[in-house]
C-alpha cells in the first residue's frame, strides 16, 4: 500500500512559546478553555506561533454498499444518487453549512450505483457501482482498496495546491453505518453489539435485524486479520477514500476536521497505518449513533459539539469550524496584558 | 417597578406548520437534532415559518462591586476599568468574537469605580461608582434598581430600533460571581455551598474564604424576602441592567442569547418578574463555574456549547451564535424532498 510519512506534532520549544503567548493575552489564565487548546494544537500542526486557517474544504465521498441487499438500512440504496444530485444543486444540509462557513465543497463519486452524466462539481472517481455484499465475500479487492487510498490522497492534494490547509471529510452512502460498525468492532475489539446503532433511523426491530446480519457477516469472516483485510472485507469505497485523504492531509500538515461515526471510523482505520494521524484531527461532533461515544473514548477524542446531529455529509465537522476559527482569532487578535496596560492578575 | 408584558411563544398551529416544513427538508427526520429545535424556537419567537436573524448585538454592562473589599475575588477591582479600556480598543476576548460573527458591541458603564473621559463606544449610564458592600448593607437602593431596569431596557431598544432582533448580554465586573451565587441560592433555594465557585481563578483556599464571606452576608440578611429585595441586597448594577434588558428583549420578541453563570442568574432574576422570559432564551455555553450546571438544570436549559470558557463579557453567547445561524439557514435554504426529487424515506 501507498506509504505515508506523518510527523508527530509535539515540539516542546514551540509549545512553550505558544503557551506563554496565550497566557499573556488579556484574560484570566485558561479562561478560554478549549479555544486555548485548539490554538495550541493548530500552532503545533502548522509549526508556528502565528497559525492561520486558509480555504477550508469539505470533501464528500459518495458510494453504495452491497450489504444494503440484506435490509440493514431504513433508506433504499437509490437515496445515495438522488441525494448526490441534491447536494450538487446546493439544496442539502452540507450546502448551507459550507456557504455559511465559506467552505469549498468537493463532491466525489467513489462508487455510486448510478450512471451520472458528466456534471460540473462532481469528480468521477467511481471504482465500481457499489461494493460487493460483505455477508458473503469481501466488499472490495485489495487493488480497489489501494486505488481508493490513492484517490483520496489526490483529492486532498487538490485542496492543498489551491492553498487550503484545513480539510473536513464527509460521506454519503446508504449502508455505511453497517460497514463502520464492523470496522470498529474488528479494529478496536469492542463487542459488535456496542458498535451497532440506528443509522439513519431504524426502529428497534430494524436495529435487531441489522445486528443479526452484521454478526453473521462477522461469523463468515473467522480468524485474525490485518487491518487491510478488515478494511477490504467490510469497507465502503467512500470510506477508504477518506482514509487515504486523512493520511495525506496529515502528511501535508493540514488540519483534519472529523465528522461523525463513519468518519471517526475512517480516522481509526487511518491510525492503524500511521498512529500519528490523530495528532492532526479535530473532532467536530459527537453524534447519537450508538458506538460513536465509545469510539471517541477509545481514541481519547473530545468533540467540540454535541447537537444530536446524524446527517453525515461532513455536517458535524463543518458546523464546528467556527470554534476552530475562534481559537485562531484569539491567538492572533487578542491584546497582551502589557500592550493593553492591564495588570496581569494571574 | 417597570412592568413588562411578555407573551408565551407557544402557538400550536405555527408549531405544526414549522415542524412539517422541517420534516420535509432533504434529510432523515430529526437528523439535524438541536438545529431543528432552534429553528422551531426562533420561528415561534418571531411568529413566522420564515425566521431571520438581523443585526445581532452583544450588550456588555460593566460595574464594580463593594464586596470586593472582603477579598472574595482573585483579581483587584481595578481590572474592571482597565479591561473596559481594552474592550473599547478592540483587544479583548469579546472583540474578536464580535468581529468574527458580525455582532455589534454596545459597552455600557453601569457603575464602574473610575472616572472615564467621554469616549466613543462607551455609553455612560453610571449609577454610582460601584455598589455598596453587601456584607453590611444592601448593595443598591430600590431606586437604583429601578433605574438599572429602565436603562437595561433602553439599551435593548437601541438595538431594536436599529433593526436588530438578536441580543446577547455580557458583563465585566470583578466580584460579580459572588453576587450571582447569592442571587442563585436566594432565588432557587439551592444551598449556598453548591452555588459558590472559583470565579476568575481562586485557589481552593480562596474559594473557602469566599464561601465564608458569602455565608456571613446571608446570615446578615435573615428572614424571607421578595425577589426585588434579594436583587437589591446583593445587586450588581451591571447585572440588574441585564435583567431589564432581557425583560425588554422578550417583550419585543427578540432572541436572547444567554452567556455563562452570571448572565444565567440574570435570566433567573428576570424570570421572577415574568416567567415567560425564558421562552426567548437560547443558552450559549455551560461554563466551569460550580453552580452553573445546577442552575441550568433548575431552568431546564440545555446550552449549545461546553468549551470550558469562563471569561464572561458575553463570550459564551457570541461563540454559540453560528449554531443558531445554522438553524435558521437550515429552515430557509434546504431543499424539500419533492422539489429535489428525492424519495421521502421517512
Amino acid at each position: 500500500m501507498k506509504q505515508f510519512s506523518i510527523q508527530r506534532i509535539a515540539n516542546e520549544r514551540l509549545e512553550k512559546m505558544v503557551t506563554d503567548k496565550i497566557d499573556n493575552l488579556t484574560k484570566p489564565k485558561g479562561s478560554l478553555g478549549r479555544l486555548e487548546e485548539l490554538a495550541l494544537q493548530v500552532s503545533l500542526i502548522q509549526q508556528t506561533p502565528f497559525p492561520i486557517l486558509k480555504h477550508p474544504c469539505n470533501i464528500l465521498f459518495a458510494a453504495d454498499h452491497g450489504i444494503t441487499e440484506e435490509g440493514v438500512s431504513k433508506s433504499p440504496k437509490s437515496i445515495t444518487w438522488q441525494q448526490l444530485y441534491n447536494i450538487l444543486r446546493g439544496g442539502a444540509g452540507i450546502n448551507f453549512l459550507c456557504r455559511q462557513h465559506d467552505f469549498d465543497l468537493l463532491v466525489v463519486d467513489a462508487g455510486v450505483d448510478y450512471d451520472f452524466p458528466p456534471m460540473n462539481g462532481l469528480l468521477d472517481m467511481k471504482i465500481r457501482k457499489g461494493t460487493r455484499n460483505f455477508l458473503h465475500e469481501a466488499a472490495m479487492t485489495s487493488q480497489e482498496m489501494e486505488r481508493c487510498i490513492t484517490v483520496g490522497a489526490q483529492c486532498v492534494e487538490r485542496v492543498h495546491v489551491q492553498g487550503g490547509n484545513v480539510v473536513s471529510f464527509g460521506e454519503m452512502g446508504i449502508g455505511n453505518t453497517s460497514a463502520s460498525s464492523l470496522w470498529m468492532t474488528c479494529l478496536t475489539g469492542i463487542p459488535l453489539q456496542q458498535c451497532v446503532g440506528a443509522g439513519s433511523g431504524l426502529s428497534d426491530e430494524g436495529v435487531a435485524h441489522k445486528y443479526r446480519i452484521l454478526q453473521q457477516a462477522l461469523d463468515n469472516f473467522p480468524g485474525t486479520h490485518t487491518p487491510e483485510e478488515i478494511i477490504c472485507r467490510f469497507g465502503g469505497y467512500e470510506m477508504v477514500m477518506a482514509v487515504g485523504g486523512m493520511l495525506r492531509a496529515a502528511e501535508l500538515r493540514m488540519v483534519i476536521l472529523v465528522d461523525g461515526f463513519i468518519m471517526t471510523n475512517c480516522l481509526l482505520a487511518a491510525s492503524q497505518f500511521c498512529p500519528e494521524v490523530t495528532d492532526y484531527a479535530i473532532y467536530g461532533h459527537q453524534g447519537e449513533e450508538s458506538g460513536h461515544k465509545l469510539l471517541l473514548e477509545y481514541l481519547h477524542a473530545r468533540p467540540l459539539l454535541s447537537l444530536n446531529l446524524r446527517l453525515g455529509e461532513g455536517s458535524g465537522a463543518v458546523c464546528a469550524y467556527p470554534i476552530v476559527d475562534s481559537a485562531i482569532r484569539m491567538i492572533n487578535e487578542m491584546e497582551t496584558f502589557s500592550n493593553a496596560s492591564v495588570t496581569k492578575y494571574f
